[in-house]
């Protein structure tokens, strides 16, 4: 991980140098990489942006002037808005992010920045998905969420939403990053469900509030799907599918890739099985997933161990009387445990948020509990 | 490739030393290997018999002449019924099976053996087979056949059997190794298949005449099947299937073992994915088959193929409205079939049966129907 100085101006809430760090955001292209570069030097943002754009317009006054306009009126909007923008040396910034080679200078975001504390991996594919991907997608999300693996997407037509939207359905948390102003949800047709994401993980975008959804910006959103993400999972993608860049800014990013095959017929799937040939882990359930992560059992034993490997495993894991009554992926409310435990819930949530803090188990919506599977 | 005497007896019509030969192959199992070793040494059939036999029944001169008689009575039934005996030391005999470990000590065919000559590829898989499986066994055999590539196969209901006929439609040849005696053809309603089998290619058995198609039986057939092939392609296996006997064996024996993707929900592809997981090369297509074995530009090549070439390809396909809205191996109902190609159910009818005649489509299971892809 990148180490990075936190600036005293940057207060949750009130990051003092939000305008400048919005104003590198929208420097050309070209300059991305001497910004991270400096950042991660430790230059202040402002001259950053100062050395930046006098490279850039030596003679322009006019030019430097309109980018510093454009920037606060970026924030303004925000404020209106009620966005929070997180910027490169907030300690709210995902450290995942931050050590890709060109993170964003500003996250503008509405939701919940802790979203991006816990493990999340990236479900990504077809927008004209078939009946089988988005079956695919949301039984992978929903098991992801069940068992305290945030999702991450890009809020598309297809896949993406029936990602979110199986999160959603488990009470998990997931994030989606726009490649529009978050103002401007695109498609139009999402803008209920990204409210429902604020609600219950995180809506993100790099752009400043207002930007339209041009083609040119999905590329670059992809980055900041892997990004956030220790895995990119994609399903059903074809030959020119934007996933496979998803699926390349991964590697390029040293994150696992992994991908569901499908129906060799169709052509629907020539790019996850293009994947799957250049050596992407094969994903038939979120064991797969949670075992490329190092974060459960393995799928092989689970599919196929004696009983005698599966009491090898469970005897590695920690003996607890409260997390022998969670069933890893099965969220309990505090009730079903007092019961199976035979503790009173007085004397049970004091060891519950013990076992929080610990990371065996994570609050779930409705009150309830789930088991989160150690590595093993 | 293990060198191999030629016998002066071993003249092709008329084996003498055919009653040595089979006598070796009713031997029990443990003598497999050193059998194998000695007719490789050069030793003649007849002595590795008396001295495998006197091991083995020290103190029963009547077992021994049992075993003989047995051997003879197989030896006239083959020769009443037109069979055409290859003894290990046959020079029709298949140079790739003479390579394994245990080679058959005789090959009991009907056919042509001349159809071993040739590059052959196995196409094994699921019996209860989806039509999703079906169709891609159809058109693999059918891709492979119209390259001059032979297809080998079991004979048995669902994948081997679409194979075979694939493989037939082309005009192409094909070899199906049975799991009983060639005149015993299992399951019995593929007797006729067989009958085809024979005419274009070849139908093999190590098992004497007259022997049931026994449950033993399979799992040993299954190493002639690989051992006949440069590589064995998967499709459709569950978690027990004997396709992954196959695939195994084929491993063993150093041959290319290649798996067809498909559905992860169904749980039918959880053989064939767990190759795939295993390092098994993914097959969509013919060329990917070609491109394993050395033999077709790369499958790669075809595949990102210009748009001219692509164009020449959707050329040759005839298009059809109905057609266009189903997805090869995925069954649809009337109702859906109406929705998407806006025509009335009682105007599709008609085409689709029209389709059916003309074997572009199948009829499945509850009223639904299924597009079979032709070979391009």
């Amino acid at each position: 991980m990148a180490s990075r100085p936190t600036s005293s101006s940057a207060i949750p809430g009130n990051p003092a140098d939000l305008i400048d760090f919005a104003a590198l955001s929208l420097l050309p292209s070209w300059c991305r990489l001497p910004i991270a570069d400096a950042l991660r030097a430790g230059e202040p943002p402002h001259e950053v942006f100062e050395r930046c754009a006098a490279r850039h317009w030596p003679h322009e006054p006019d030019e430097v002037a309109a980018i510093r306009s454009k920037a606060r009126a970026a924030a303004d909007r925000a404020t209106a808005q009620a966005l929070t923008p997180i910027v490169w040396s907030d300690p709210r910034y995902p450290a995942a992010l931050a050590a890709i080679v060109d993170p964003p200078p500003v996250l503008w975001t509405r939701g919940d920045p802790a979203a991006c504390d816990g493990a999340l991996v990236a479900i990504v594919g077809s927008r004209a998905a078939s009946p089988y991907a988005l079956s695919v997608a949301t039984a992978l999300a929903t098991d992801l969420a069940t068992r305290g693996i945030g999702v991450v997407s890009g809020l598309a037509r297809g896949v993406d939403s029936a990602a979110h939207r199986g999160v959603l359905e488990a009470d998990g948390v997931t994030i989606a990053v726009l490649g529009s102003g978050l103002d401007v949800v695109y498609p139009p047709e999402h803008a209920s469900l990204a409210s429902d994401i604020a609600r219950r993980g995180l809506v993100v975008s790099e752009l400043v509030p207002g930007t339209p959804p041009l083609p040119e910006f999905f590329p670059r959103r992809n980055r900041i799907i892997s990004g956030l993400s220790r895995a990119v999972v994609v399903i059903e993608a074809g030959d020119k599918s934007g996933s496979l860049i998803t699926a390349r800014c991964a590697l390029e990013q040293g994150r696992d890739v992994l991908a569901v095959p499908g129906n060799v017929l169709s052509g629907r799937n020539r790019g996850a099985h293009g994947l799957l040939r250049d050596g992407a882990k094969i994903v038939e359930s979120a064991d797969d997933i949670l075992e490329e992560l190092g974060m459960c059992r393995s799928a092989e034993a689970s599919r196929s161990g004696s009983g005698m490997e599966r009491e090898a495993l469970a005897e590695r894991r920690p003996h607890d009387p409260i997390l022998d009554c969670l069933v890893p992926g099965e969220p309990s409310d505090l009730d079903e445990i007092a019961e199976r435990s035979g503790l009173l819930p007085s004397r049970l949530l004091p060891r519950l948020m013990e076992l929080e803090l610990a990371g065996a188990v994570a609050r779930v919506g409705g009150g309830r509990f789930v088991r989160i599977d150690r590595p093993c």
